[in-house]
């Protein structure tokens, strides 16, 4: 159980308000706090739903790939190689603080924006055999991105969190069933992330890497920085770059969450990683990459689930499962008793102990927080039998006695 | 369970010999892999142990703080304020790869190589009466620092990880209580990791920050990169910077592994960070800061424990618990019972399942892995009535019956 009173980073309607509200609403219920544009701290409660996403993430991930942790700094001569150095503007490089100054430029590397310039000669050095071939490398990590403007929030992070996974194999066929299994296992954590209705998967240019399409996992939102196109013949949704004219009625909002890209050959042909096959002669590899936002999803789900009080957080991300407000110190011994319950099923609480606080900014702090899961315990619930039980997505209240509560955990 | 043939990153002994052995060792092992000086990725093995080492201690540093995520990156003024930018000599700085070339230095930020910046001021914007403090925050995360050579591989790196962990008191008396306090969480650390009986407190250079001493981790290695000094009289430590010569006598080699320092009012001055009293009165604010290299203990680890057939890992930070080698394809039945037996009691599993790999390469596979505990199944265990153990710190080998050895996980 975490005090409130010990928490670090309450609540604050007095923070600014930001051009995104995902930014604030989560600074001033204290989850985040922007450093600068596009850079924010994670403060406890942020950090947890943050963790919890990308927990989800990860357990799926597992079931289809193997977890590994590559660095943030990549040598210069890779981006050469791929010839991605003068394309992606976005790119960062480090250098010495004292070197700039005196114009040496010493050690500079590039900070990595994505990974297929690490991950493709890393595994040309471990694969010599395409019998161990296919094989899929997933990471959490942080990416860093020079972006122009930052001004979305989460949703456009100049460091932000990413799992990337990336594939390799022997066929495009091979690839291509592969590539069947990651859309499902993305469609398994996004419905885990209590996105299952909002999630449309969307056709969009496949870039430089292939002709064909590469599929984009985007999450039906109001304040959504895109918009997609339904062609309801074939059922399938478009984005705004390749839908066709005929097609084009009322557009969908929609914010990005996770995409998959057939690379093809690229960057294996790139860092001339072939292999040989029985006969001896050579194959050529091809990759897949599979990205999704981990900050962004915490920023879209803030954007998507709230109200004119507050967050709304779905169940499986709560930054806590319970959110606990007991009227007065006299109630303590009831209030510990129903965190020993809690607890005893694996659940989670947050309590809200603050003694000179009133009542009714208990509950406002409840409302803007959004765990999803709220009970009071005041001389009036006790009066009626017990505890009065809300969820943060609706406006009922329920009385249930202690013993009904315990069963209903 | 793991099954090895699909685990990457497997056993190269042909991989290059560093100029350390940890780099060495973890390379040929399959946990790490040079990306470049001072910048590794970890692979799945290399991954886990890591994880293993940062959980150990996000557990201790829980029960007396509350665990935050701060950026990578951060803006360059927080580090002029402390006049720290031009002192750091080992700072990187942050520039956008095209504006390098057209000299226009945009948006160019510091990669932090440790947070006093980032979290004075963040703790300041928090924090308004006195009645919230004392207050401590930690994190686990990646930094970065220029050092001008790397070449004890995990030891020193460019990117690597950590914990640091950082407290806010309104009296030097209340710090000091504190100070006292993650001295012991750290003894309860280097206990769990297996570190016991090497790790001593070793007093060094309060820095500029104070007058007095701060305090190193130091784990006794063989091949460490520092010497401390026993003063016999008073049975007190002290690194090579302080020790007195009267009491120099053999030092003892040592690798460092965390440090705490009493930082004072340098920080909260630089950036105006006081609160008012009960009585009005402005109160100075005073930090302490502590750390843990959790990448650089999987160095030292690495250093310390091994023989000439490779790593000896400490069974709780042991990439998997058991790793299970069976002779033939036709002992899958009872290697799957054994399997099963150990993953219902919540211990895990790397199973050599490879079928075109001799018995001696399993074996000597396994000891360059170094998992804290073997079982061998073979036609041999079997006629003498169930599985071989062995420890991976011992010669002894010791055949249980299967009824044995389920009672003994």
């Amino acid at each position: 159980m975490q005090r409130y009173s010990q928490l670090f980073g309450k609540t604050n309607r007095e923070s600014k308000n930001f051009e995104s509200l995902n930014a604030t609403l989560l600074q001033k219920a204290g989850f985040i706090n922007q450093e600068m544009a596009g850079v924010y701290n994670f403060l406890p409660l942020g950090l947890r739903v943050l963790n919890k996403i990308e927990n989800i993430v990860r357990k799926e991930m597992l079931k289809i790939s193997n977890e590994v942790l590559l660095p943030s700094l990549s040598p210069k001569d890779y981006w050469e190689t791929t010839k991605r150095i003068d394309k992606i503007d976005i790119l960062m490089q480090t250098i010495g603080a004292n070197d700039l100054s005196s114009k040496k430029n010493t050690s500079s590397y590039i900070l990595n924006p994505t990974h297929e310039e690490i991950i493709t000669p890393l595994v040309k050095e471990y694969i010599s055999s395409y019998k161990d071939l296919p094989l899929a490398l997933f990471q959490i990590q942080t990416k860093f991105r020079n972006e122009a403007r930052a001004k979305s929030g989460l949703l456009r992070g100049r460091e932000f969190r990413m799992k990337d996974l990336y594939s390799f194999h022997i066929s495009l066929e091979d690839l291509e069933d592969y590539y069947e299994k990651v859309k499902q296992s993305y469609f398994n954590i996004f419905e885990e992330l209590g996105l299952k209705d909002s999630t449309i998967l969307v056709k969009a240019s496949g870039g430089d890497f292939t002709k064909d399409y590469s599929d984009e996992f985007q999450i039906i939102c109001e304040n959504g920085e895109d918009i997609v196109f339904l062609d309801k013949k074939t059922n399938t949704y478009y984005n705004k770059e390749i839908a066709k004219k005929e097609i084009i009625n009322d557009g969908i909002k929609v914010s990005e969450a996770g995409n998959i890209f057939i690379l093809g050959e690229k960057f294996s042909k790139d860092f001339n990683f072939t292999l040989k096959d029985k006969n001896n002669k050579d194959i050529n590899i091809f990759m897949g990459c599979y990205g999704i936002g981990t900050s962004r999803i915490m920023g879209i789900i803030a954007e998507k689930f709230n109200d004119d009080n507050g967050l709304i957080w779905p169940e499986n991300i709560s930054p806590y499962d319970y959110h606990i407000i007991s009227q007065s110190e006299d109630l303590e011994t009831e209030t510990k008793k129903i965190i020993e319950q809690i607890e005893k099923k694996g659940k989670t609480v947050l309590w809200d102990d603050r003694t000179d606080i009133h009542m009714g900014e208990k509950l406002s702090d409840a409302d803007l927080i959004g765990i999803s899961k709220r009970i009071v315990i005041s001389k009036r619930s006790l009066e009626k039998g017990g505890v009065e039980i809300k969820q943060r997505n609706s406006f009922d209240t329920k009385i249930m006695t202690f013993k009904e509560f315990a069963n209903s955990i």
